[in-house]
């Protein structure tokens, strides 16, 4: 077993789990901050850099877990490493978020999908993506698929 | 503080920190496997129609952290959360793989840069990157653009 700790919170619009845009096509522009506590924000120095970061975070709200989930994008049940279900065995949210801002210890984001209030794990540079031509997307490029025909 | 545990261990042919290739322009191309605990591996149902995944792991060799970090690919220091150092407040590692082919429980992939033995805290499949010409990677551009004049 491995303790983590909060490096500072999400200040976000959505209250409530169905606020958050979910499935397909589901659109994450909205805006928010987070907020780092004052003992780590010397770590964000440069930061502002970089105009896309990964946010690790914390589904804080979520209890429990399931091997199998049945994602918004699909009535169909895949494992869960397959999916971005909250209820995982380590509850661990990923989030791509666009750098609007930098104010001291807070950041300004473009692309917030989590709950207010949730606790930031992580932050790192997002550097590199796979070309769009080299991607599968597996269940979901089916569902996609079947939710146009 | 929240606890996380292992759901895997990674195989890899990296033994020391210093086997794994780093810096500008280091290649992740090594292939491994990771090897999910069978309590879990029902979790993977349908991975394998995505040809890449996140891997989220631990620098479980890595002691402590600082706010500010030397990349190897730069010889200025940065904030920790504007770079990809081991020695972060909570030590999550990430890496984009190809999956190469499901064996069961055993993931066969390729791009690992963990350390054999590496414990596995969570996947997902990678769905979506931000176009090339939408993102700006800071001080490691920087860096590498230093490099090469």
């Amino acid at each position: 077993m491995y303790s983590m700790q909060a490096i500072g919170y999400v200040r976000s619009p959505y209250r409530e789990t169905k606020d958050i845009p979910k499935g397909l096509g589901a659109k994450h522009e909205a805006e928010g901050v987070l907020e780092i506590l004052s003992e780590f924000a010397a770590g964000l120095a440069d930061i502002e850099g970089f105009s896309h970061l990964y946010v690790f975070w914390l589904f804080d709200r979520s209890q429990g877990y399931e091997l199998t989930a049945s994602p918004p994008s699909d009535n169909r049940t895949h494992g869960v490493f397959a999916t971005r279900s909250p209820r995982r065995p380590n509850a661990i949210g990923l989030t791509v978020v666009e750098l609007l801002r930098c104010d001291g210890p807070l950041l300004q984001v473009r692309g917030i999908d989590m709950l207010d209030g949730t606790p930031i794990l992580d932050i790192k540079p997002y550097l590199s993506s796979i070309p769009a031509e080299k991607l599968r997307r597996g269940w979901l490029a089916e569902a996609e698929a079947r939710g146009k025909s």
